[in-house]
């Protein structure tokens, strides 16, 4: 079936390239399709190789490749561009060579510098999440004190026209920053990053993800974003933040300030610096929300495919540390040393342990408040999808992309003040007043605006009133107002080029509308008293709205029953978060997943899809695959790394058979970036000879070339040096996962997903290559409405 | 390297054997030991064949092998009467015609079923907590109102010996019931059932532990043993009773009582079997301590070696419903419908959310206490470690069991009546009084003794005594001498042949210490003030009392912090069982490990031993392995089939290389269990030809004869089906593992814990079978002393 032709020959499909093909096209597509017929009992399949190329971007190195400004629409392409991380280590002679010099000593203290690493990322996470916080506390409050201060003198006066002007200018001002920041110096900082850290985690190496650059500009960006009264939260970008802390502490150096602490260098692998990145992933949660169990649960959820007891226990450390540090400098901060009561950037503040917190009765209210979570969820996922097409479309040019993020910060103003000033919702300004900046507005004195506390104050403290004013603080039409223009801001919100995330907003929209309910509730039943609590219902509310719209399971059920921390309210979020999810996937996919498809990623799911079992790796492969012998000719080697689009970054490395034509038996794997450092090196056999005092390569070459591999145009290998011969032996992994040609589909998934593999050989009962299943080979199936469908393979 | 003998040869080492080896020996053991040189540049190792028989044991079938009654007392060793699971699905031709044949919907109703499985199991086992819980309420009550009235009857008139007597007698009746039902009925039953389902969890193969007769046997004895005053907690048994529920539910079937439901047929194999043990696992946990999330990281700490977000999922939602059910029955139960206060059997009560939880000057202190709990963590384990080798050797008849078991009970009665009768702190009874049996003895009027709340009550209330009571409710001599005989009290009831925990009482012990060392830290300080709290240090003695006999880290955290119900505690916990942990590791294991060591279980820890990347699968590996042809005379198959000593219960199938004596090349593995249904249902090649309307075997066959495979023995094949042959193509499972032979030790057992393996297949560069990994193999090494250490492999 599989046409096996060769050795050195080129690959249908360019999986796994390090580079982009260069083949000028006009803007558009042109697609080369083929069709071939599978063996199995299945039809005919199409397998697309699309060709949108973007001219202007120059793909010098694996690392380098940048962001594209222009991404694929079409949410059926895995796209080509992306590389996978090596979790897998490649077991060559000096790896373990080391591994066995190393002593028992040696590995002890390796442990004890992980666990040291892991408290650094947790404090500098915290860190960073307590000067964003006070940060934006006091951008916020210098320009709510100002707009008030406006409002409060042109209420009188008339001409509150001033006052709108002066606050949209002034959120437009903020806005501006951080958005020029972001689309200008580095758009890998735009949005919650939970998408990249999500795709990280999954083992896709996404270009400048984990940057110090990204982190600056993020932090900066967030900050200003917030401050800028958009529809967005901070703690979406903590997450991010804290995977790029943990990236840099992890390595020891900084590749962007060129600095090198010679330390940590026995982790600068893929493999370290993944689980390092979970780490920093979830101390993030930890410190967004104030939750160090979710946000272990969340890296789980996201990126663990092995359960490794150690590690676990290791980002549990981190996470307690970084909610720890957050909360004593916060505590020093509001001069209250050593009250640890604020664990996290969001506080639902205490939820009163009534004993009886809720009723039997009750859960089916809340499953139908899950059912409507779902479909709000899926129709802001719906909205912003169109919205999302829309900007890859139009508005795809840094100054555009500023203008847009300063058009929504100024129409959020306007729509706002509009909203405050027409609302006639006013409240007595109680002794215990908790707002900070309660607008008198046309209010009686002694009381306030309502609407106003929703809408003139930080997303975190309308969550808060929401959830714990007295009942009777809003009335149902001011919270049904502001539901439906909260949903659409922030739905327009979310996709800016700004930093900012979605879970605060969604939070919000869902504790309205959840409040709303329970308000209507309360008047439609004969004894209202027992619905009392309009806040309960904001808090269900809330877990159903952001469950329908991220659909995270387990560890949103944690990090908002560790939010309210009250554990009573453990089953009831769950039973809500699932069946939001469920009415949710009915329609549209979660709001992460989406923009990963749009972006094509090949993300890769946690188990094949169900009905693929007659699939089988010889479907599924790639072939035929570029080999390479144990003992090679250096300008083989220079040519094949040199063609980019037609390898996989790894390459088998085969014993020829005697008298045959057929693919050799394989004998190793070398990855590319392997013999990049060996053509740079010059590790010829001639050399060797000739040189007796040549210095062995070592390990520690290939770390310091680590992570960003020189691409192979700025090696020059002269045309005596081509004629050279290079032997992989040593530098190869020896023993590399194989499976015969007839696994299903599911058993490679197992095995590539369980190990975190990035080449899996294929090879027949002869143990000779016939394939190499690489990420975007098992990442192209998944299950649509038709039953199994495969998607095509682009080379942007 | 590598000896390779003949197709058909017997392996040296009988790894996964079916059953036992019966060389009539003396009793001792007669050690066959051989040496090797490893090809590594390591020494040499002895590599041992260790046969201690026991004579009395008749093991007829895989499952029916029953627990010995002497299990060897060197923890040196690893035992082969143990199997594994297969968490490997046999993906042969009829596995894969069935998965092919199933529609998306029929994937869809399995997904269901699974979802209503794991709400029935955590619904069964709250039942299950409920029952026992009100039970020992109510027979503890019983038996203290009648001691109370006793004492306080001759108190006065003198001669508190009979009442002493009363108590003792009491009791001993008590945990007499208990332990004869255990001893006799179902030993697998005795002890906390933690070990064993660590066991299972990490795919090893206890034979009964899942059985519905050890289920009834453990919870009627949990109940006598409480109700015995033994000191002893009901907790740990949950887990035991949760993954017995699962085990049972989920195949739709019950053996013992012959009746099967037809349901869940899908279910009838060891993945999904373990899947949903797990479930049962976390739902017993959760019950126990009202800690789902706990409940959830318990099982994935012990158990999943592949994370799974949905099986994790399903996983929660059993923990949930499980936690939810206990509570809403016992709120029903306390008549008090709809109060949602008590989630689990053991509730530490409200802790005072103060604001100022802890400082952070007294980190420190709490890591000191940590390591105190390290340190008697370590001797509780030494101790009770040499008592086990003591009943080992010399308390393994039942009778002997039950008298110890009833002398423990009278001991711990007269030893608390003593405490109580000796001591004279008598506190003032308040009128917030909490106690259910104030004793007063020989307390003026209107006084009570405070010995008496710690010892004449059940363990649960002492503990949520010592964590609540105020300041001054215990005088530090009382505290002192309750910590000093519940230590040994508990150390010498943990092993007894009842059905109990370790979990309270090790709380017990360290919240006794640990509100002593509170008390003595504000005695000694001159402002006491600040550290007016010694609940708190109770809590924090508790947890550092029983991370370190446990050694328990990222889930006891999490089921502390929800059995207190307060996240601010969450970093001091982790400190302190991480403390706990370090000092403890440093001088023994933890409980749980010692007793699965003294067991000889070979259990698979996480990763391999640091120091290992020196040995090679060649070296791990058991060669010569038996093998058989791709079509195999029947004849030799029960040959091979009834000599059980010198198999794997795994055989991979090859095809013989043309005109050569060595291995033939790989092309599948069938399993003993598969090989007895062929058998059973002869399903010879001459057969089909004959009869051509005979059935063809259905995957269907398989899941009816699963667990309990019949011996080879109660085949009968006659001589002329000796001579027919058997086509193994159909049933062989045509892609099993491979790995070179050179593949490192690490490497391997990455492959082989991270896809829960039973057999992995060594080959050489031709596809040849050269050897077989099994979890013996991996298990044998670890790192002792002295480095690398390997243990022996003994038949019993």
């Amino acid at each position: 079936m599989a046409n096996i032709t060769k050795k050195v020959s080129w690959s249908s499909r360019g999986d796994e390239s390090g580079g982009g093909e260069r083949t000028p096209l006009l803007n558009g597509s042109e697609e080369v399709r083929y069709t071939r017929q599978l063996s199995g009992d299945g039809g005919m399949f199409h397998i697309g190789r699309l060709s949108t190329v973007d001219l202007e971007e120059d793909m010098t190195s694996d690392e380098d490749a940048g962001c594209p400004k222009e991404i694929p629409h079409n949410e059926k392409l895995l796209s080509l561009k992306y590389e996978s991380l090596d979790y897998d280590n490649s077991e060559n002679q000096l790896f373990l060579e080391e591994e066995r010099r190393m002593s028992f000593l040696g590995f002890k203290c390796l442990e004890i510098s992980r666990w040291v690493i892991c408290g650094l990322i947790g404090f500098l996470t915290g860190l960073i999440a307590c000067c964003i916080d006070i940060a934006v506390e006091n951008l916020a409050g210098v320009k709510y004190f100002v707009v008030k201060q406006n409002i409060e003198k042109f209420t009188e006066v008339g001409g509150l026209s001033i006052s709108l002007i002066l606050w949209a200018v002034l959120n437009a001002a903020f806005v501006m920053v951080g958005a020029v920041i972001v689309a200008f110096f580095e758009p890998g900082a735009a949005g919650s990053g939970i998408p990249q850290i999500k795709c990280y985690l999954n083992g896709v190496k996404i270009p400048r993800v984990v940057r110090l650059k990204t982190l600056v500009v993020k932090v900066c960006g967030v900050i200003c974003s917030v401050a800028g009264g958009l529809a967005v939260g901070k703690e979406g970008p903590m997450i991010h933040s804290g995977a790029v802390v943990a990236a840099g502490v992890s390595q020891g150096r900084s590749t962007s300030l060129k600095k090198d602490f010679k330390i940590f260098e026995y982790f600068r692998r893929d493999t370290e610096k993944r689980d390092f990145v979970s780490a920093g992933a979830a101390a993030g949660v930890s410190a967004a929300f104030g939750a160090p169990v979710g946000g272990v649960l969340f890296s789980l959820e996201e990126g663990a495919s092995f359960w490794n007891q150690m590690l676990t226990w290791r980002i549990f450390f981190a996470s307690m540390i970084s909610t720890f540090t957050l909360n004593f400098f916060l505590s020093i901060y509001n001069k209250k040393p050593g009250d640890l009561s604020s664990p996290g950037l969001i506080n639902f503040g205490r939820f009163e342990s009534d004993s009886v917190a809720y009723n039997l009765y009750e859960i089916p209210l809340f499953i139908v408040m899950g059912a409507a979570g779902g479909l709000l969820g899926a129709l802001f996922n719906i909205l912003n999808y169109w919205l999302t097409i829309f900007r890859i479309r139009y508005v795809h040019r840094p100054c555009l992309q500023v203008m847009e993020a300063m058009l929504v910060a100024a129409v959020t103003a306007t729509v706002s003040f509009a909203m405050i000033y027409f609302s006639n919702d006013c409240q007595p300004l109680g002794p215990d007043q908790s707002e900070d900046y309660p607008l008198q507005l046309f209010c009686a004195d002694g009381e306030y605006n309502s609407m106003a506390t929703a809408f003139f104050n930080t997303p975190e403290r309308s969550v808060r009133s929401l959830f714990h004013n007295p009942p009777g603080s809003y009335n149902p039409l001011t919270l049904s107002l502001f539901t439906l223009t909260y949903f659409f801001l922030a739905c327009w919100t979310y996709g800016l080029t700004v930093s900012a995330g979605v879970f605060i907003p969604s939070l919000l929209i869902g504790a309205a509308w959840g409040r709303l309910f329970g308000i209507l509730l309360a008047s439609i039943t004969p004894d209202g008293s027992i619905w009392a609590d309009p806040g309960k219902y904001a808090l269900i509310g809330a877990a159903a709205q952001l469950g329908g719209i991220v659909r995270m399971t387990l560890s949103l059920t944690v990090i908002m029953v560790e939010a309210t921390g009250n554990v009573t309210y453990g089953l009831p979020i769950m039973l809500v978060l699932l069946t939001a999810k469920i009415v949710g996937d009915y329609f549209v996919e979660g709001l992460y997943d989406i923009h990963i498809k749009l972006q094509s990623v090949p993300f890769l799911h946690l188990e094949a899809p169900a009905t693929s079992h007659w699939l089988t790796a010889r479907e599924v492969m790639s072939a035929p695959v570029t080999c390479f012998n144990r003992i090679e000719k250096v300008g083989t080697i220079v040519d094949v790394l040199s063609n980019t689009s037609t390898n996989h970054n790894g390459f088998p490395v085969v014993v020829p058979v005697a008298a045959s034509d057929d693919m050799g038996k394989v004998c190793g794997l070398i990855l590319r970036s392997q013999l990049i450092v060996l053509l740079k090196h010059k590790v010829f056999v001639e050399l060797a000879r000739s040189r007796l005092t040549q210095r062995k390569l070592q390990l520690k070459d290939f770390r310091d070339a680590y992570p960003r591999f020189p691409p192979i145009q700025s090696i020059h290998v002269s045309q005596d040096e081509r004629e050279c011969m290079m032997d992989l032996t040593e530098f190869m992994n020896p023993t590399p996962y194989t499976v015969p040609q007839d696994t299903s589909l599911p058993r490679v998934f197992k095995l590539f997903r369980a190990l975190g593999l990035r080449h899996l050989v294929v090879v027949d009962s002869e143990n000779r290559v016939v394939g190499l299943v690489t990420r975007k080979d098992l990442a192209r199936y998944h299950l649509g409405k038709h039953g199994l469908e495969e998607m095509q393979l682009a080379q942007t």
